[in-house]
């Protein structure tokens, strides 16, 4: 293209590097932020370097945050019988909106995935099995999610935590709520088949 | 929510900011901002700063530029007597994709919308009237959005500058090109059928 603006061109390459943002939407937002009066590029840039500076993994749950321990990991009301283990620290914010689970979490950060390099070395495992030492978890809850890596990935921590003797289990597999039954996959649909309970 | 970490709710607080990124979305963009292992977070952050240090208006055009005068107004080959005006910089982007228009542009940054509090006073049309002083141009293109602000804009610049005896054009209405008749709305059929041509 004839006209281009080297600093904006920049700024569009990071947009664009983001998930889910193409080149197009990249271009807009670049320019938005731009030229935007209040000085949003500014207060954007100090969001970001304080969020970097600022947050790290929480040395118990590999969870982020901003202090050594987070905020779950420090909280009283928690069970600490039962860990349940993410890929991500966004699964940890989707299982907090459920209000249902009262125990700690751990977050992986990735799944096993032979094809991008990822291996158990690469996850925050050896942090998970440090946990497990002195016997205060009864269960782990593998919350992986439900594709080949997190599948994967679930075995591999079920064959370590079982052989100590502690309880492993897997979420559920079954046809989403408020789902549809013709729109669910044959996989999903005989999963749910396969774990089908009495009414 | 229980949980939350107030450095990266500031960051999902700018992202949220940009148009078209709702909260869901702009929690995952933070979160992978920040966990990407290659430092995207200080990238980003220099990208921003950069873009916001350097870029400024072009003194002739009003368009985004990192010189005094942007690389279209600098250029030798473009007609000098038509001038496009468009809202934003980025309709500028869009005329030179098309690499049919080989005159100059005017960004007006906005269009008069009197609920949001714009006028003509908040655009860039005294610049636009600066230029139209020597006698060089001798056609103005009125390429504002085919809104209700957009067509204010341009009655009103089609006002200014026909008194100064300068010919003011204005981009066709019709169909899009691609598009299925049956999905278009009355009025852009309406308009379409208006402009018809002889073939």
């Amino acid at each position: 293209m004839a006209y281009s603006v080297a600093p904006l061109d920049r700024l569009c390459e990071q947009f664009e590097r983001l998930p889910g943002i193409g080149k197009k939407t990249a271009r807009r937002l670049a320019y938005y932020v731009i030229t935007r009066p209040d000085d949003m590029a500014g207060k954007f840039s100090d969001a970001l370097l304080s969020a970097k500076a600022k947050i790290k993994y929480c040395s118990v749950c590999q969870n982020l945050t901003d202090g050594e321990v987070c905020s779950l990991c420090s909280a009283a009301d928690r069970d600490r019988s039962v860990i349940c283990v993410v890929e991500d620290a966004q699964d940890v914010m989707a299982f907090e909106r459920t209000r249902e689970f009262k125990g700690l979490y751990h977050v992986l950060h990735g799944a096993i995935s032979p094809l991008d390099g990822i291996g158990p070395d690469q996850l925050k495992l050896r942090e998970l099995m440090a946990r497990l030492s002195d016997g205060t978890v009864k269960e782990i809850i593998v919350a992986t999610n439900p594709t080949v890596e997190g599948e994967a990935t679930a075995s591999y921590i079920s064959r370590l935590v079982k052989a100590m003797g502690i309880k492993v289990t897997r979420l559920a597999y079954g046809i989403p709520v408020g789902g549809d039954l013709e729109y669910a996959d044959e996989v999903t649909l005989s999963r749910a088949l396969e774990g089908r309970k009495e009414l």
